[in-house]
C-alpha cells in the first residue's frame, strides 16, 4: 500500500509561495521517492484569488483566510510565507498548531518576536515549527546548526544575512560611490523591502541572528537584545581606507556566548579582505558556525529568491514527510534558557579614522588619549590625501585588542585635545 | 519516564574513536537535551584493550572481535570508525545489520565498494546506515545534500575533499617547492595515509565523490566509474604559469549527470583563483552543490581531525536518537538506478602549456592545429623564461570549450609538428 500524502496547506502566493508550488508540481515523482510519500498541496490562501499567478492552482482548494486554511481536516502542514510579524501570519500559525498541524514557514519576523511562545505551543501539541527558509535563504544552515552540529558546544556564530546590505557595501566599494547612490540604486533595483530600514537598518538579518543565537546557546529568542547598527553611516572614505589597510566592511551579525552573558550584534565591522567574509561579493549570504570539536565551518550561498527560499521550505517539508521532527531551536522550547545579555561586546581590534589638524605634537596627543585609555597600537598610517585642505591630515588606526568602553573612553579624549577636525570613526573589527 | 538511552557499540578506538568517546562523556547532559534522550557507549573494540588510550574507557564491555560487538543485545546502534574496505570492517558492519542495529560509519572506502549491497540490508531490516564522517570531514555535507537540498534536482556536485593532496599543492605554490619535496614534507608531518597513493593517487577523495554523486543524482555508488587522476603529475612550472593566467590547480572533484550519463572525475583542474574554490588553502575541504532551485551552495570546513570527524559521526548518533532514519543515499536503495558512465568528460576550457623550438612559424603551426581540431583559443601567452635555452619558448594558451577528445586531437597534432620541445601539458579549467 503506498504511503499516504503529506498534504501542505500553503498560505501566501508570493514569489516563495509560487515557488513552492512550482517544485511540488515539477518534482513530485522524486520528492515521493525521497521522502518515502507523496507531497501534495491541497489548498492555498492569498488575499486576491483572482490575481494572475505564475502557476496552475486550479487543482487546490481556495481560503482568502489563512486561519482557514490553517485549521482545514485535509491540511497536515501549514506553510507559511506570508509575512509579517502580527495580524494574519501570527493567528494563522498559532491556529494551525491549535489544530495539530505542523507549521513550515519562512518567516523570521514572527519567530524573532514570537518564536519562544509558538515553539511551546507545538510541543504541547507534539508537533514543531521549522524555518530553514527564514535564515540566509537556500543555506541549509538552520540544520547544519541544529543537526549538523548537534555534537558540538556552539562558540560563536557570524554572518552576513542580508543580501541587499551587502549588495550596497560591496557596490559602494567596486564603483567607488556613496551610500546615498546606491541606495537609490538598490531601490530602484527593486532590492529594498517596502519599508527600507529592514534591511539597511540591520532589523531583518538580527531576527535572523536572533534565531540563530537561540539554537546555537540553548537559550530564548531574544531579538530584543540583539545590538543593531544599520549601514547608513557607512562611508565610502571608511570602504576606501579599510581597503587599503586589508579589511573590509560587512554588516555582519555576531553572536556568541561570554562569561559575561550572551552577546549578539548585528553591526558593520571589518573583516580580513582575505577571509571567507571579505571575498563576499553582492547579494550572496554566508554563514560561519565555529564548534568545539568541528572547529569552523563556512556556509555559502543564495540569500533570497523564488528557488532558493522555496527550496529551503521543501527541505522543512520533506524531513517532516520523512518523519523527522525536530524541535524547532534544537531544545524543547521548555529546556531554552532565559538569555542573560551581555552588557558589552568582547574586546576586539577597533579601526579608527579622524582627520587632524596637521601641526605639530597633533599626532602625539592622540597616541597619549590611546595610552591613557590603556588601548596599544598595532597600526598607524597618516594618510594626506590630494586635493584636501592642506592643513588637515586623515590618521587611521588599528588597535590592538580593547574594549568598546576604552574605545569610547578614547574618542572622548581625543576632542578635548583641540587637534580633530570633524567627528573621528570608529568600527570593530572582528576576528575571524 | 525518562527516554530510554540510545546505546553505541563503538568499534575502532583511533583517533576517531576515541573523539567520539570524549564527546560522549563531555557533553552527556546537552546531548541528551538535544536528542531528548541520553546518549550512551555501552561497548567497545579494538585490537588491542590494554593500549594506553587518551580516555576513560572503563565503564565499557570490551570485546576484541568487532563482529561480536555488533551483535550485542545491549548495542541500538553500531559505530564503525576502524576503516578498510574489507575484512572486519564489512563483516562486522554485515553483522550489525542482519542483528538489526543502524549503522553510523566514518568508513568512505567501505561504502564505495559496497554501499549499495549495505544499504539494501540495512533497509530490509528496517535500519539505516549514516555516515556524515566520511565525507569532507566535519562539513555536514551529507546532511546538506540529503536533506537540506531535498526539494532540488542536483546538477553538478564538486569539491575538494582531500586535505594533504590540497596542502601539498597550496604549498608548492606559497613556497615554490616541487611536488617530491613538499609530498616527503607531508609525509613526515603525517598528513600521509601508510599508502600515500590512497591520497595523493585521488583514491579516498574519488571515495567520497562517488558516495556524494549517489545520493546527487539518485544512482548506486560507481567508484569504479571514477575517472581517477592524481597530484603526482603536477608541476611546480603550471601551479605557477596557471597562476599568472588567474588559474590555481586543485585536485578536484566533480560529478554532473549529462545527455551522455554519469560523468565523475577526481583529477587536477585549474579553478578561477579568486573563486572560493581558488581561495581554498591547506588542508580544508570545500563541497560545491549546484541544485536547480537553490543555486550554488558551497560548504568549507575541516575535512579531517580528531574533533572535526567525532563531530560528524555524532550527527549522525544524534539524528538516530531523534528518531530521523533516512535511507543512506537520500532513496530507498532498490530505487537506485544503475548509472550509465559518460564515455567522456563535458567540454571545458583548456590549459595548455607547451615549449616550441623559437624559430619562426612555429607558434602559427600549433595554432593551425588547433583551428584544425576545432578549438578555439581564449588567451595565449609566450613566455622567455630568463635562463632558459635561448632557442625555447614556453607557451601558455587557455581555450574556449573544448571536448576531451579535440584536445587529445590536438595534442596529437602538435607533435607531428616538428616545432614542440618535450611534451606538452593539458589540464581542464573547471568552470564555477
Amino acid at each position: 500500500m503506498p504511503a499516504a500524502p503529506l498534504r501542505l496547506g500553503l498560505a501566501g502566493l508570493g514569489t516563495v509561495g509560487i515557488g513552492v508550488v512550482k517544485i511540488v508540481q515539477r518534482e513530485a515523482a522524486l520528492i515521493a521517492a525521497r521522502a518515502g510519500r507523496p507531497v501534495v498541496v491541497t489548498a492555498v490562501s492569498a488575499r486576491d484569488p483572482k490575481k494572475n499567478r505564475d502557476a496552475d492552482l486550479s487543482g487546490y482548494a481556495w481560503e482568502t483566510d489563512p486561519v482557514a486554511l490553517a485549521t482545514r481536516p485535509d491540511v497536515d502542514v501549514f506553510v507559511e510565507v506570508m509575512g509579517g510579524h502580527d495580524g494574519p501570519a501570527k493567528a494563522a500559525t498559532e491556529a494551525a498548531i491549535a489544530a495539530g498541524k505542523d507549521v513550515v514557514t519562512a518567516n523570521k519576523a514572527l519567530l524573532a518576536h514570537h518564536g519562544q511562545a509558538l515553539a511551546l505551543a507545538a510541543e504541547a501539541a507534539g508537533r514543531t515549527i521549522r524555518f530553514e527558509a527564514a535564515v540566509a535563504g537556500g543555506i541549509p544552515v538552520i540544520k547544519a546548526l541544529t543537526e549538523g552540529l548537534a555534537g558540538n558546544r556552539i562558540k560563536r556564530v557570524m554572518g552576513v544575512m542580508n543580501g541587499t546590505c551587502n549588495y550596497i557595501l560591496t557596490r559602494m566599494q567596486s564603483a567607488g560611490l556613496p551610500y546615498e547612490t546606491v541606495f537609490e540604486e538598490a531601490r530602484q533595483l527593486g532590492y529594498l523591502e517596502a519599508d527600507p530600514n529592514l534591511d539597511v537598518g540591520g532589523i531583518d538579518a538580527g531576527h535572523k541572528l536572533s534565531l540563530l543565537s537561540a539554537i546555537a546557546f540553548g537559550t530564548r529568542v531574544s531579538f530584543d537584545a540583539v545590538e543593531l547598527e544599520g549601514i547608513g553611516a557607512v562611508s565610502i572614505d571608511d570602504i576606501r581606507l579599510a581597503e587599503q589597510m586589508g579589511y573590509r566592511i560587512k554588516l555582519l551579525g555576531v553572536a556568541q556566548m561570554t562569561g559575561r552573558g550572551l552577546e549578539q550584534r548585528m553591526t558593520p565591522c571589518l573583516v580580513p579582505a582575505a577571509s571567507p567574509l571579505g571575498q563576499l561579493q553582492g547579494g550572496t549570504n554566508m554563514v560561519v558556525l565555529e564548534g568545539d570539536s568541528v572547529g569552523q565551518i563556512v556556509l555559502r550561498g543564495p540569500g533570497a529568491g523564488q528557488g532558493p527560499t522555496a527550496s529551503a521550505v521543501m527541505a522543512d517539508v520533506i524531513d517532516l514527510a520523512r518523519g523527522c521532527r525536530v524541535p524547532a531551536f534544537g531544545l524543547p522550547a521548555a529546556a531554552l534558557a532565559e538569555p542573560v545579555p551581555a552588557r558589552s561586546a568582547t574586546p576586539a581590534p577597533y579601526y579608527l579614522r579622524m582627520r587632524l589638524l596637521d601641526k605639530p605634537g597633533a599626532l602625539a596627543k592622540i597616541a597619549t588619549c590611546m595610552g591613557d585609555a590603556g588601548i596599544s597600537i598595532d597600526q598607524m598610517r597618516q594618510i594626506n590625501q590630494p586635493g584636501e585642505a592642506d592643513d588637515d591630515a586623515i590618521v587611521l588606526i588599528v588597535t590592538h585588542k580593547a574594549s568598546p568602553a576604552d574605545i569610547a573612553h578614547a574618542m572622548a579624549q581625543f576632542d578635548r585635545t583641540g587637534v580633530l577636525v570633524g567627528r573621528p570613526v570608529a568600527i570593530r573589527i572582528e576576528e575571524i
